[in-house]
């Protein structure tokens, strides 16, 4: 413990739009320090569940800005600084190390599928080389169910060895065990290298494996849940601590609707904003029907 | 003939790349005229061939200004305008509508897989409300295997009837005979309305359905023979003629090589640049030694 990269509980910080789908800084900032204040540790601004890939480079580059000059302190910050582009990748991972941030979550380039590890090293290996900063702390981030890249265990090693210390560790959303142990070994190879998992419900396997913690799209309306776990993976009650953080998901997953809309709607009527169940194309908002059937199966534990 | 708002044979055009990634404006635009005089009747500057989400919007904006001050007719440019986000997507149609250009060639949004027919409807629509101009001509890019959206025939019907004539056509890359034909029925509804095959290997089939004519990476090293058939479609040996461009996609699929690299690698050839043989990462440059296999395998028809 402590000599990790990162750790803790991090939330995939969702992303409030206005109608004309602009983001809506005002909400924005207001919900990163109750993400704060609810227990997570730290934030990921523009992850997947952050839609992160539907803003473009100016817009996520400036709601980050806004989300710092709130006065959230920016070392709570890792940035989701991936795009389809080395160019774009490179631009958005130097904003973040120049305005302090804690690190980021890179994406490989996602558009062509098939590519190579030889590629996919090339292409982080562009973007780090570009920013060429010190400060620079880059967490890889395996999502192949929706980027479509694998980063393999190999590609990974490579990289922590040609960028010690700046290649600084990995977040694994396969969602599987065997993935999330391989990434284990990996790390016990190179000190203060940090494994992150994307589902809580892996959180107490990854802490027991050496990991890091998780960066979990849950953590947007469940911060206290998973913190208690995190805080409490050791205790003897850890496994019933760690079932307490899967009904959400179980519910929404059970619903059949859209994570990211369905997370949206679940922050909408915690915070009494509805504008909050806006979701930017390609993805779709719930209808008013579809929202009252999911805040009606989410009633009965939330009661 | 004659009435539909785009015809002929179209270059998605390569990106040639200096040793530090940035485009080689020079080889470009010195490309761009190669491939005019060499019988393409337009380019499509940034498709997939043109490794276009390698690209940022702002280089790929600075180099279609720089092919239009070259001296190339901006009515002889079609501009891939796609991007992740609506709002890149906007900022590039905007662009290139206002640069005078004939058209854009627009991908859905590409990292989310699974999304709605409603989802990608809104993403397009999207695009064309904030660009809000009526000299707009958007052909939609149609290629599941690579951005994994598929754009139905149902889909494509309903932005031809909310944005008419705007909504001015689509590309076909699937390189199937049955979904182009399913595209054909969509045309017969909408006069204007062009369809683009992807490969020249359906070009005659497509002239035949009512096409518009091809868009196809083979005409950036064979844009002679392709406009050969394009010219001669009817005529009683188009069937040859349709043999005569295949031969060269084949030698390169045979050879296994990455297509985009091995067309590069030709360019090097014909053009006695060796840089051209440069791609950006996710893509990997042929070694010299795949380059010499593959061009020893393309050598005796070249003969």
């Amino acid at each position: 413990m402590g000599t990790l990269s990162l750790q803790g509980v991090y939330a995939p910080t969702l992303t409030p739009i206005c109608a004309d789908l602009s983001i809506d800084l005002s909400a924005y900032t207001e919900f990163c320090r109750r993400l704060l204040d609810g227990g997570c540790h730290g934030l990921v601004l523009f992850g997947t569940n952050s839609e992160a890939t539907s803003f473009s480079a100016a817009e996520r580059m400036a709601a980050v800005d806004a989300v710092i000059e709130s006065g959230v302190s920016a070392d709570r910050l890792v940035i989701g600084s991936g795009a389809a582009s080395v160019s774009e990748a490179a631009e958005l991972t130097r904003h973040a190390v120049q305005a302090g941030c804690k690190g980021v979550l890179t994406l490989p380039p996602f558009y062509y599928p098939g590519v190579s590890d030889e590629g996919i090293f090339r292409s982080f290996a562009a973007v780090i080389d570009r920013v060429n900063d010190e400060r620079l702390r880059m967490y890889f981030y395996h999502i192949p169910q929706v980027s479509g890249i694998h980063l393999s265990p190999n590609l990974l090693a490579r990289l922590a060895e040609a960028y010690p210390g700046l290649a600084a560790g990995v977040k694994d959303s396969s969602g599987d065990i065997e993935t999330l142990q391989g990434l284990h070994q990996v790390a016990r190879a190179f000190p203060g290298y940090a494994v992150f998992c994307g589902t809580e419900a892996l959180l107490l396997k990854n802490m027991q494996g050496g990991g890091g913690g998780c960066i979990s799209g849950m953590a947007n309306v469940l911060p206290h849940v998973i913190r208690d776990l995190y805080d409490n993976w050791q205790a003897n009650d850890a496994e019933e601590r760690q079932t307490r953080t899967n009904w959400i998901r179980d519910a929404i997953l059970e619903s059949g609707f859209n994570m990211i809309a369905s997370l949206k709607v679940v922050v909408a009527d915690q915070t009494g904003r509805p504008g909050w169940s806006r979701v930017r194309p390609p993805l779709v908002d719930l209808t008013p029907e579809e929202q009252s059937t999911l805040l009606a199966r989410l009633t009965p534990e939330r009661a």
